[in-house]
């Protein structure tokens, strides 16, 4: 979090294992220019201090809140029910069902109580990042227009990437790329 | 629920939508002769209601606690959150995936928070009642032995079944039994 | 659509067979008392008139666009790809995978161009409708006012129902509720 | 196990590979200071050893059984075909399916003969351990408390981690967590 | 059953629901003119009628052993695991999850016990009573030719009904068939 | 068929039961002005009629085969390694796991023998109808243009009911569309 | 393959890589005295060397055949269309869908073509061994005494790895066992 | 790209990390003497520079599309809407849910836009490119000998490696394959 910047989002995991992809919805954030705070919180394991930091970062202006969890991934819900911001769910690979119970437990939310579900893992933690600052430049035009070059720049990199395969055609494809066979194995 | 007994089983559902299939875990207690309060309440919708009925159920000396929902079915996990008593989950079918959400979002607790988690539907509904029954009855005879005579008729009810099945044999079969060609279709 | 009101959200269905469904969103925003367009459109039959709605609903001041599809539901996600708005896609369950297709299709999307994804089917729409509401009062005191009361009556209801269920205890359940044999089947 | 201590609760499992992930039963067993009996049986290669098995540890004091299998794991619900004590079951990760399979064949128990199902892997184990506690709670007030000081002790461990967290902010972040360009891959 | 022959076959299934499923396999073993005993257990509910029942068809010259059951479908293994005769699992769709659970729960048996499985439901309890006379021909020369007409027979059903459609061509086909405009929904 | 046209696409389906959904692919192709040719076939039951009838359809001149089968369908592979003409396979919806099994045995063919999968069920029969009049018109400028037109005519067919919708707006809504109470279920 | 043994059981594999897995039965049936042939074969690559092989087997004496595949996995299902013989299928995990695709299109087989289907993998491969000796017994009172034999010692192993843990008891658990802290994690 | 041939078929793919994946579609194009364009375009990054490539490859008469791509994989779907060539769907597993997401986005398409499906990974990679030569082979006699060639080196490969396996028989399998104890673990 950039120490100068009032954070704008709140970024909640549900333990600290989760860190290395959850911050990846920081990086999206940082390079956006969007302040945020983050913490570990539990919806099963320390409910009460769940409740005290939605409280305390809604009292702090925050105005999304993004929640990363695995296995039965209870904590964006838990903080749908907690808070009438929107709030972002990022459902993580951490069982052995490698996110399918995250993603399930995640989306499938009753009427009433919704969580902006995104995909399993670092491509959903990036993803909420984004969201958020769509969400936010709906009241910021300086972040609106950041969102334009945000895409401009994925677009050109896009660009960049195709022209260079293009370029090399088949001549430097990937080591090992041409079999001795023609086995289809 | 008996009126004249202390209930020692709490039953709580997500929605009276539920009921027809929660109140299995009920006719099973009935009828090993467990008093049970019954309640609808939501993790999401009104997370506050949630956490005084649990206090409210302690308090009258409720043992075990069954909650039944479906989709992203966190109530029985954030029951499991607020109480240190046994909590019984029941996965309900009511999304379209079938139960498969609610069976996730149910069973994949983290440690430290467990859920007993039952069959998706009517077999678990009842299935809590017997596991309430099972855990009661570690310090109560009398239980103890009402759930000797129940699978005592469960065994006699499935070898009635078998001798009227052998006893009719091929002649009696279901309406239409009898194709009229061999195609296996 | 209440005609007096300024459309604040777009709702854009890839079939009119989606409108049982996709109308819960309305319902919920003629609740709160927001504005909305409402068409059909197709991601892969009519590519350049999704493009062209995007385009208009833009100029028009919408602010959230919510979008539902069945099978390979691409719809939420080119959408998201042509403008900057924030996006929720709503899954249906029109295939015979019962909605894992549109699950998957919608929230699986690629780091960069985020779906809200919400429940599959009528919860999810009314979801989709919610969080709309929960977007656009960050910037308007009398929906987040409306929301906080939205909230309150979805407690009362629940309590409402509690009370009921508490009341009639075991003496008025479904018919049939009182099986003949303790056969557990 | 403690070697002075009655031992309340038996672990079973399908395979001595099951070992790694079922000790984590006794592990929050020897912590909250319940002794046990650990054992390895086969609902299907040796099923009468499992059979003496049963009947030994009910003989001996035991009040809850834990059942560990992978596969079409069987074993909790043949244990549970064979006691009337309350049976945890865990599911095991052990096939090509990841534990689907021992999932669906641990929890889908017909009604009558329930089995209280964990999730699958180590967090199941560890919270069957945590079950039979609560469960052994209900009738030794040292049990219920030091399940109070469990719970508190897992609630103060989310607070540091969460603390730890916060206080290092974004500055000190996972190696290589800040990327050298804004390509969302 | 033909009361006259030698019952060669066993055909097992968990309940009497289950009999329109499985009496499928009776079908096809009538049709090729062996005879088989049929009945209801349960490997939970009644374990000791169960291995009654098995030991009782072992005396009598069953060779080949047909068990259907759904949900969490233990009644194939144990079976396997109480005799040394093949055992033929069929999985039935009797749950919400359609099968599945008793698809892995019966195919996914660990090594040193098969359960030779079948498709789930009529399909699969068909194939039951076939593979049952492929084994059981391997010693029957007359039951091996009878194997070549079936097998003939369906060769020549499928010729027909491809005959009759190629006849009809595109002038007879189901009703409805010609939609009155291309839209193509 | 329309019985001047010399037949380019041949259809074959595993049963008689597939074709209220295979002859989907047949309207598309009689929209289309293409001729096809139509039977019933089983890679199982059948397998030398199966090659008769491609050596068959190839002398007379198909170059496109379209095999539509449920279950473990392989109708479609054995086809494509019976021919090397394009193979497009439909997996149909006709066991009880919903054509999760036709669509995984349908499309997962090893390397060397494509089958060109589609949908599941109807909206699958269609686009193979369309997938074959794709590949004719490589060949073919009038069917290429009938292609453009066909286009066309959906473009123009969504329109018009975006049109519709648009214009009775919220007015004329689906009956029971506007519920009395806001409770969100 | 013992070459003094006269084979009795084929074992066909769609690739060599499958060897690993396939060997397994060979494993059992070597142990078990029995002889068998084992080869490559592909139903989609090879069809006409599949059916000649199948017709060198039967002539040779072979009276069961075993088929391990992956992915679209028809080997199985094409060699039970094209023998009389009992046929048992073993799904390999050889795909990203880890073995799901080979187990449906393996075991969910039309009526009138049984393939008697394994657990994936070397669990499937290993009971493919034992069902095909299970087979053989009934006409063999030598293989039928060896399966006891079998059945015994996998009773005893089971016996001495239980009784080594227990004797072992909490003293010697795996390295690492014991965790400093209590976190759950 | 064999520079000198004119490029009959466009390989397009989601990510440079795909191309280890897609060039298998080149392997076998290049084998079989078809020329290709190859480049990386993104349906939702930058969907200008897809319409814009699409355009440039129909004008230099590219005659079918390959589009691989993971997660909610959109790609072929898109180009299908794009252009009235073939299109060929290669699902990628890229995502936790290892091509289950991929697989369902690109075969699960609405009537009217067909995606020619192949299965996940390398093998779909290589089948994309068999399946191209297929068609093109529709109006190309050397193309259709070529791929009676392949086919036939297919053929010859499994019978060498069928010759080898059965030659070496069970004296030299795989290292470690002779356990020493018959434990079928």
């Amino acid at each position: 979090m950039s120490e100068t910047k009032q954070p704008r989002v709140g970024i909640v995991m549900g333990s600290d294992s989760d860190l290395a992809v959850m911050e990846q919805a920081g990086v999206v954030l940082d390079e956006l220019g969007v302040g945020y705070a983050i913490t570990i919180a539990s919806a099963h394991r320390a409910p009460d201090l769940l409740r005290a930091w939605i409280r305390k970062v809604e009292a702090q202006g925050i105005r999304v809140i993004i929640a990363g969890a695995g296995g039965a991934a209870h904590l964006a819900g838990v903080v749908a029910s907690e808070t009438l911001l929107p709030v972002i769910g990022v459902p993580l690979d951490s069982s052995s069902l490698h996110g399918w119970d995250a993603l399930l437990a995640t989306v499938q939310m009753p009427a009433g109580v919704p969580v902006a579900t995104m995909a399993i893992g670092k491509a959903g933690a990036k993803n909420a990042g984004v969201l958020a600052v769509r969400i936010l430049a709906l009241q910021d035009d300086r972040l609106a227009k950041r969102l334009v070059e945000y895409r401009s720049k994925m677009a050109q990199d896009v660009e960049k990437r195709a022209r260079e395969l293009e370029e090399r055609g088949g001549a430097k494809r990937t080591p090992g790329f041409r079999p001795a066979s023609n086995h289809p194995s």
